[in-house]
């Protein structure tokens, strides 16, 4: 049963299209997987077993029916707490929301059913997904699986850790400021942030914005595609939304072993940042690795000086716009890292809004530039090892203070205002044994591409096979 | 010649194709136009004639040579003075830029040239396109060319003048709150509001922003889609830009005489703002019209009551964004509603914004469930008919106070809120003798459909053929 929760999702649907596994004992396995270990780590904060040994079941009857089946079909997943789910407890990690069940899926949930998956859950996050750091008064905090003192980041720290530990081969996640990538960097699993309206939202209450996206975590590259696959395509009520369909990260080859003539800048901080040095020692070498691949590095990047001030200005707009009213109505049940957002939005002016809406379109330009002339850029997801748990948020980086809950997230948060889409996946460990993440950035648009070239430098590393001790 | 002036873009480019006119003798007509027209009514603030015959001349010699031709091919054309033009001095209205000769064209210019067209010069604006009234220090007023005591609108009054008067068969103009619907009601001619991203505007400082889009001005509903044809269509810089090639309007038939089985919403003053009785006069007869062509006629709408706040808040952060730091180089060189915009963005809070984008998601949601169950939204393209020309801004309608100088113009910004694709087409005259116009609004995105309904509206009302006498 190990051997199957931690088989790749391609692997277990290829097990389950071939009628060598069945949908009722793939659920089974992974049900069992969570009872041992979701225990240790909080991962899974909601369980449905009725709900998903009936859509099991049925799943199972309909490859028995035989006819096409979905790309998921009858692969278990879980969902991040954050999305509606049709009749299944939905809290945002609140306690307002505590026992809130909703009567609608979100969108990008309704896809992933209608491709065969099995929902088994709800993954845990923080408070509204403020902060990456996994915890809420509702359910406590996920740990990392690799060492529980520590914390698996966030703010889907749930779906991280449940692929992390064979819970789920398959986990949607979300992401403004590093949401999918912070989790998966701290977690040792692969988690992409698709270019904004890659992966539709509806109902949405900001449609024209490029900020929040919802996205796909798996263990492998090739997973995260296969998820991608269902998420992605066009819904005419977003506005954002692009044409290309869901098949073309299904149709995507992974028959790539090389570099060769991909253009690559190279820069571990972004042009500044302070990153920690047991992450530094992981990453720097990732350099000659490209390079050994055929890839042509160079250390050019793009100007994110002010990118920080932009996501600082358009969040505390974002976070008025969705949880104002519910700060007004009860202060006391918000936590205080977004009231000081909501905050920040009502002390700060409107032409904050005008200055970041410019400098915005100047990063833009400056991210097509650079692209022009590159076909990834490879950096840091997170400047720091995972931390202790019951750190709150990251108070200093290799000497330099952080300002505020979020300032510490920016070798994310900075690549989400260039609009580009930007994958987190292993890169190795540090000596104490926490996983780090590599960061791999690529054209507004071009997430095929760089599910293509992330999956190269994936198989190079090799680190994305590892699994942690209380998982086996 | 006045024949040939007046005659369709389609018709002017037609004969082009059969020889039958050189895009030399096209031009030597329209500059004749212009040399007796535009003294009166200052449509057109800056000509290129020998830069418009070099490319005349280029144009007859590709004729002659054979092979395939652009779909503008031959037929002169003015672009909007906020549009960057290479080697044409291009002023945005502005004292500041009075002698600006840009170094590059704007994306839709290069279009539009690619197609064939022949750029003869630049059409006036309001400074730096701000209000409904055509006006500047630089140039003066445009004057409406049915009655030159009165104002043709704005912010494309060059533009929808150089056309009314056979000065041009065709235009770009761009629109944020109804500048390419407002100037077309007051001159009688067609102007199309695309939906945002339909027009991928390069370079843009604002790229995530759905408010400033361009858009084509013509004659008739046939021309404006031709003139859409080559502004239309991705361009992988452009985040909004959305996918569908610009052929797709080259090939739209306008073969359809009826209205069977469209659902239209009528309903002139989008659930109260005042309209003059004047408009309402010609346009209530639409309903009856639009019923006889086989539509199904109601009265719903969609609730766009907090439409104008939106909008407002919307439009100080743009302004900012665009005009803030020339404000506080030079407030002496930039007018005082435009300093009231940017200065409103400087006083308002920035959870305003908060504020906007939550109510902005929900009107966007109020249209999607409008356009469920209708095809159109038919409504006033301006709430007064065109005012004196001394006025800048108008202080009441039937009786309402407008408390700024945007106010006026819900009809149309109101519209830009929904994020739907909107024209204007002549709909009659007043008593006056002053041309109404009648906007129709189709859901976002479908921009061919609304053409297409627009066409057959156009043609049942017959208006669209009418001319000004100071242009025979």
């Amino acid at each position: 049963m190990d051997e199957l929760v931690f088989a790749t999702a391609c692997e277990q649907r290829r097990l389950i299209g071939e009628r060598a596994v069945s949908a009722v004992e793939l659920l089974d396995a992974h049900l069992s997987q969570i009872e041992r270990v979701n225990p240790i780590v909080t991962a899974i904060v909601t369980l449905d077993i009725d709900g998903a040994r009936v859509a099991a079941q049925a799943a199972d009857a309909a490859t028995t029916a035989g006819g096409p089946l979905g790309q998921l079909h009858g692969l278990p997943v879980a969902h991040k707490d954050l999305a509606n789910t049709k009749g299944i407890r939905t809290t945002f990690g609140s306690p307002v929301f505590a026992d809130h069940v909703p009567t609608f899926n979100d969108l990008h949930i309704d896809r992933v059913q209608a491709a065969g998956a099995i929902t088994i859950g709800k993954t845990n996050t923080p408070e509204f997904g403020a902060g990456s750091q996994t915890f809420n008064t509702v359910f406590g905090a996920t740990l990392n699986p690799w060492d529980t003192s520590r914390t698996c980041g966030g703010s889907s720290g749930g779906a991280a850790v449940a692929l992390a530990t064979g819970m789920v081969p398959l986990a949607d996640g979300s992401d403004m400021g590093g949401s999918l990538r912070n989790p998966a960097s701290f977690s040792g699993i692969v988690g992409l942030r698709p270019t904004p309206g890659r992966v539709p939202s509806w109902p949405d209450s900001s449609v024209w914005s490029p900020w929040g996206v919802e996205g796909p975590m798996g263990r492998t590259v090739a997973d995260v595609a296969l998820l991608l696959s269902a998420m992605a395509g066009p819904d005419a009520r977003s506005p954002l939304s692009r044409p290309e369909p869901g098949s073309t990260f299904a149709d995507l080859r992974f028959d790539r072993d090389d570099l060769n003539g991909v253009r690559v800048g190279f820069d571990l901080d972004l042009g500044g940042l302070p990153v920690d040095p047991a992450v530094r020692q992981v990453l720097a070498p990732i350099a000659d690795l490209l390079a050994h691949l055929g890839a042509q590095v160079d250390d050019n990047t793009i100007d994110l000086s002010k990118a920080g001030e932009v996501f600082q200005i358009m969040r505390a707009a974002s976070f008025e716009a969705g949880y104002g009213p519910l700060v007004d109505r009860s202060p006391e049940l918000v936590k205080d890292t977004i009231r000081w957002n909501v905050e920040a939005a009502r002390t700060r002016p409107l032409s904050d809004m005008g200055w970041a809406i410019r400098t915005h379109g100047a990063i833009h330009a400056a991210a097509v530039d650079f692209f022009a002339n590159h076909d990834l850029l490879v950096t840091t997801t997170v400047q720091v090892p995972p931390f202790d748990i019951v750190t709150d948020w990251v108070r200093t980086i290799d000497g330099h203070d952080m300002g505020n809950y979020i300032e510490w997230m920016r070798s994310c948060s900075d690549i989400t205002v260039t609009g580009c889409p930007a994958i987190s996946i292993p890169a190795g460990f540090t000596p104490d044994g926490l996983p780090v993440g590599v960061q791999l950035v690529a054209a507004h648009g071009h997430d095929a591409q760089l599910l293509q070239l992330a999956a190269v430098v994936e198989a190079a590393i090799g680190a994305s096979s590892q699994r942690p001790a209380i998982a086996s």
